[in-house]
C-alpha cells in the first residue's frame, strides 16, 4: 500500500511556471509562477521593489512588457506555495518572452497538471477535487458544469470520508484484539460492523448504479434512433435539432453511418443517434451501418422507436433498463380523429414540426430527476475504486457469516479501506497521480 | 474637421463585458467588466460584500464557480474607468456563464477595441499608442514586438506631438496677425517658421522613408532568392530555413509557385521566398510562375542572385534601392582554390551547408542597423497622413516663398495641423476611430 507521502511525483518543491489562459491570442494573458522561489524569481524582473500579498500591481515586465503582478503567499494561494501571477499583453510573443524569462532565472517549466498536483499535496484539494477541476475545465454543457462542481465542492467523497473513517475506528478495534488474542476477547463489535456494512453497501450499489447515467450525463445520454428504413428517422434528427445534421431522401437505406448531434433540454445533453433502417439488404455498406445501429441501440439509455403512422406499428416488451419512446411519425399524412392515442406513443411530424414539444418533454421526462442528481458518480476510475471496496466488503460480510478469525476479517477490511482512500487520495500511486494529472491542460 | 470629442463612438458610457483571455480551454480566463456600473453589477454577483480596489479577492461567482476577483477603481485602470477583473476557471462553460451573468444584469457585450477605445477617450493612451497596443498583440516575432513596445511608449509620437505644439503656436501667431489685418502688422516670425519647417520636414522625411524597412520588419523582410533554373535555389531555401519547405529535384523548372518560409537572425524575421528558374518556357504553369518571380523580385529588399559556381555567374549593375548578395552555390563540386574570392559573393554550399553562416551574416548586415531602429514608421496609416503633412508643409513653403498673405499660409497650416493630429487622434472621424478599434480582438 503506497501511500501519497513516499511518492516522488509528490516531493517537487522546486519552483514552476506556465501560461495558464488558453492558448493562443488574445487581450491579456496570464503566467503563474509557484513555488519557494516564486517571490524573488518575479521580483528580478518587476519594475517594483516588493510585491504586496493579493495587491494587484500595475509595473513593467523586463523591457518586454507592461504587466499587472498579484502575488499570492503560501498558504493562501491555489498551491498553497508562493504564487506570483503575471497578467501580460495577450500576444504570443509577450507570453512566451515573459514565461522563458522567468524559466531562465530559477523556474522550471510546469507539467500538464502540476499546479493542481501541488494543490493536492499540500492539502488544499482532495484527488477527487482535483480531477473535478479538470472536469470543471472540460465541461462545456451546464449538466456537465453542475457535476464537476458538485464533485469540487466535495460531493459524496465526504459521504465517503465519514464512512471509511467508521471503517478505520473498527478495522483498529479488530487489530487490537489480535495483540489480545490467546485471550479470546472481542472488543470489536461484529453486530456495529454489519450495520455498517449494510449501510456501506446501500450507498456504494447507489453510487455504483449511478454511474452509466453520472457517465451519460458527462457525455450526453444516447439516445438511439431505431426503426425501418424510410419511416423519417433522419427527417426527425434534423427536426430536433433545427439542423440539416443529417442527408434525407425518399430512397429507403439513405443514411449508412450511424449520425450523432447533440440536443440540450433544460441543460440537459442528449446525443441523439441516427441509425441505418433495420433491413435485409445485400448492400455491404449498408450492411455495415446495420450492426452499427445494434451498437448503437445497445449503448442507449433511451430508444425512440419511429414507425411511419400510415403503416402501423409494433409493440415493445422489454425490460432492458432502457426508455423507449414510440415515435408515430408522418401524422400529417392522417386525419387528426384517426390518429393512434395512447399514452406511450407520440404522433409526431418531423417534416411540419407538429408533436415535436411533446417528444422533447417524453426525452426530458425518459431521464427524470435522475440526471439532475448532483451525487451521479462519473468518474470511471471512482468507479472501479467503488466496485472493487464493494467486492473487499462481500468478502467481509462472508468471513463474518463464517465467523472467521478477526485477523483474516482484517485483511479484507484493510483492502476495503484502501481501494476507498484512493478516491480522495489518502493513499495513491505515482502512476494513478501520473495518470490523473497529465488528464490537465499546462497552466493548471 | 472632426473632432473626436463629437463623434458618437465616443459618447458610450455603459458599461462593458467581455472575456479578455484568448478563446478556448486553459486552466484559468478572465472575464473583465468596464464602466461606470462596474462595481455594481459585479458585485451582486460575488459572495463578498465589498472589493477592495487592486486587492485580489477569492469568492465564488453565483453558483457558477470559485472566482478571485480584482477591482481597479477609476481612472487608476486600463480603460480609465471603473473595472472588475474575475479570473475564472477557463473552462466553455464557465468563461461563457460568467459573461452572461454579467450581461443579464446591466452590462452589455463589449465590442472588439471596445476596452481600449475607453482608454483612449479617458486620455490614457493616445490614438498612436492605442494602434500600438493591437500590434503588440499581434506580434509574434521580437522585432515585430520591440517596435509595438516603442510605439506604445511613445515612439515618434512624443516627437511630433512638440512639432506639433509648435506649429500651433506658430497657426495661433498668424490667426492674430488676421485680426489686425487692416494694421500691417507681422506677429509671426516668417524665419522662425522657415526654420520650423526645415526642422519638420527633415524629420518626416526621415519617418516617411522609414516606412518600407518598418512595414518590412513588421511583416518580415521579403528576400527574393532568384537564378536560372537547377541552380539550387530550393536546396539553399530549405538549408536555410533547416526545413524540407521546397520540392527539390534535379529537373530544372521544379519550383513554379513562389515558395516562402520564415527565418529570424537576431530577433530580425526575413521572409525568404523561393522563386521559379528564369528561363523561356512554353509550360503555362510554368510562365505564370516567373510572372510571380517577378513580382517577388520586385517587392524584394534583399536579393539573393544564385548561380552554379561551375558554370560561372553574370555581374549586377543596378541601382534600386536594393541589396543584391550572389551566391555562387554547389561550391562542394570545385576545389576551395578555384573558388571565387570576392567581397561581394559568397561561395556555399545548400547542399552541405558550407558557406551558409557567411549568407546569413550578409543577410543581417544587408539590413543593418536600419532595422534595429526603434522609431520605424510601421502603421500605413501613419505614413498617409504624414504624407498629407508633408504636402501640406510644401505648400506652406510655397507661399511664404511667394510671400502670400498670413491668411492663406494659415489654411495650410491647419491642414498639416490636422493630419498631424490624426496619428495620435487629437482629431478623429468616427470612421476612422472604427477601422481602427475593429481590428482588435474582442476583450481588449
Amino acid at each position: 500500500m503506497p501511500s501519497y507521502k513516499q511518492t516522488e511525483i509528490m516531493k517537487q518543491n522546486d519552483t514552476i511556471a506556465a501560461i495558464s489562459t488558453p492558448i493562443g491570442v488574445g487581450g491579456i494573458a496570464v503566467v503563474r509562477i509557484s513555488g519557494v522561489e516564486a517571490y524573488d524569481v518575479a521580483i528580478t524582473h518587476l519594475s517594483v521593489a516588493v510585491l504586496e500579498p493579493r495587491k494587484a500591481t500595475y509595473c513593467r515586465f523586463d523591457d518586454i512588457d507592461d504587466v499587472v503582478a498579484t502575488y499570492f503567499a503560501a498558504p493562501h494561494s491555489y498551491t498553497g506555495e508562493d504564487t506570483v501571477e503575471i497578467a501580460c499583453h495577450g500576444s504570443l510573443y509577450v507570453q512566451q518572452a515573459v514565461l522563458q524569462a522567468l524559466t531562465e532565472s530559477g523556474a522550471r517549466m510546469a507539467q500538464a497538471g502540476e499546479f493542481t498536483l501541488r494543490a493536492f499535496a499540500n492539502g488544499k484539494l482532495d484527488l477527487s477535487q482535483a480531477e473535478a477541476v479538470a472536469d470543471l475545465i472540460d465541461s462545456v454543457t451546464p449538466a456537465q458544469h453542475r457535476l464537476a462542481m458538485s464533485q469540487l465542492r466535495g460531493g459524496y467523497a465526504q459521504k465517503l470520508k465519514e464512512l471509511r473513517q467508521q471503517l478505520v475506528d473498527l478495522t483498529a478495534l479488530l487489530e487490537l484484539e489480535l495483540d489480545f488474542s490467546q485471550e479470546d476477547v472481542e472488543f470489536a463489535d461484529r453486530s456495529q460492523l454489519r450495520e455498517l456494512l449494510t449501510t456501506l453497501h446501500t450507498q456504494l450499489t447507489t453510487l455504483i448504479q449511478s454511474f452509466s447515467m453520472g457517465n451519460a450525463v458527462k457525455r450526453g445520454i444516447p439516445v438511439a434512433i431505431v426503426g425501418a428504413p424510410n419511416v423519417g428517422k433522419s427527417t426527425l434528427l434534423n427536426a430536433l435539432l433545427q439542423d440539416d445534421r443529417a442527408i434525407v431522401s425518399p430512397v429507403p437505406g439513405t443514411t449508412r453511418d450511424t449520425i450523432e448531434g447533440l440536443l440540450t433540454l433544460d441543460g440537459i445533453t442528449f446525443r441523439l443517434i441516427d441509425t441505418a433502417g433495420l433491413r435485409e439488404t445485400d448492400d455491404s455498406v449498408e450492411q455495415l451501418g446495420i450492426a452499427r445501429s445494434r451498437k448503437a441501440y445497445e449503448d442507449a439509455l433511451v430508444v425512440l422507436h419511429v414507425h411511419d403512422t400510415t403503416e402501423g406499428m409494433e409493440e415493445i416488451h422489454t425490460n432492458d433498463g432502457k426508455r423507449h419512446i414510440i415515435v408515430l411519425n408522418k401524422c400529417d399524412m392522417i386525419e387528426a380523429g384517426q390518429r393512434e392515442v395512447q399514452a406511450c406513443h407520440i404522433n409526431v411530424s418531423a417534416k411540419n414540426g407538429d408533436g415535436l414539444e411533446a417528444l422533447r418533454l417524453a426525452l426530458k421526462e425518459a431521464v427524470g430527476d435522475r440526471a439532475a442528481d448532483d451525487t451521479l458518480l462519473t468518474n470511471s476510475r471512482h468507479y472501479d475504486a467503488l466496485r472493487k471496496v464493494d467486492e473487499a466488503l462481500k468478502r467481509v460480510d462472508q468471513a463474518l457469516d463464517e465467523e472467521m478469525p478477526a485477523d483474516l476479517v482484517a485483511v479484507d477490511l484493510r483492502d476495503a479501506l484502501y481501494h476507498l482512500g484512493t478516491i480522495t487520495g489518502a493513499v495513491a500511486s505515482e502512476e494513478v497521480l501520473g495518470s490523473i494529472f497529465g488528464r490537465f491542460c499546462v497552466g493548471k
